[in-house]
């Protein structure tokens, strides 16, 4: 479905994934490994981006509220306000971990580090 | 990320993706294909159901409102209230079509068929 995946209004998710995320210096942060749907409201809570892998073996991934990322015509990409030093200090798991999605507290953590709106605060 | 794609609140698309679908009567309709994301608000609008294919082939894609499906655990799968008869009057389009996303009178017809909601008017 090439080029059935995205319109004006619309994108499959199997197209966000793997798009290649940049900070604003244009600086290549990761790839969008995969999105987190909120089951209750249907939104999209996060995308998950994995990064410092090869083929797939990547180990770490970081959670993005999905609301950080912007979508750059120009890079064919996701451009998020995050310098690599910020990256490194962000929250994240490996691929060993068992993430406390739906911990509350896990969550606000996320969101509180990006300044983001939390997806089950959202109208 | 196997342990990893879904709790009590939130799945991942990925996990979504090549997830059965049946009717009430139990009957197998297909499967999902990939999921369909309204860009403004982060709803999904849609799931992509494929079916009579072998290997992928498969021609023939139904988009399902994503407020129609429901999870079933017992079945590991996704119902929806339609027959096989009623699927073959639905809406569909094949691998070669350019489906008209974004076209509100097209997804209008989508949301009539089904009586679902649209997405564009949930809150």
């Amino acid at each position: 479905m090439e080029h059935t995946d995205e319109t004006v209004s619309l994108i499959s998710a199997g197209k966000v994934q793997g798009t290649p995320v940049y900070n604003t210096q244009g600086e290549s942060l990761g790839e969008v490994e995969d999105v987190m749907i909120d089951k209750r409201s249907g939104k999209i809570a996060y995308a998950v981006m994995s990064f410092g892998g090869f083929l797939g073996l990547g180990n770490d991934y970081h959670p993005l509220p999905w609301n950080t990322l912007k979508y750059d015509i120009r890079q064919d990409g996701y451009i998020v306000g995050l310098t690599k030093q910020q990256l490194e200090a962000a929250p994240r798991f490996s691929r060993d971990d068992n993430p406390a999605w739906g911990n509350r507290a896990f969550e606000q953590s996320i969101h509180d580090y990006y300044r983001a709106p939390p997806y089950w605060a959202a109208s």
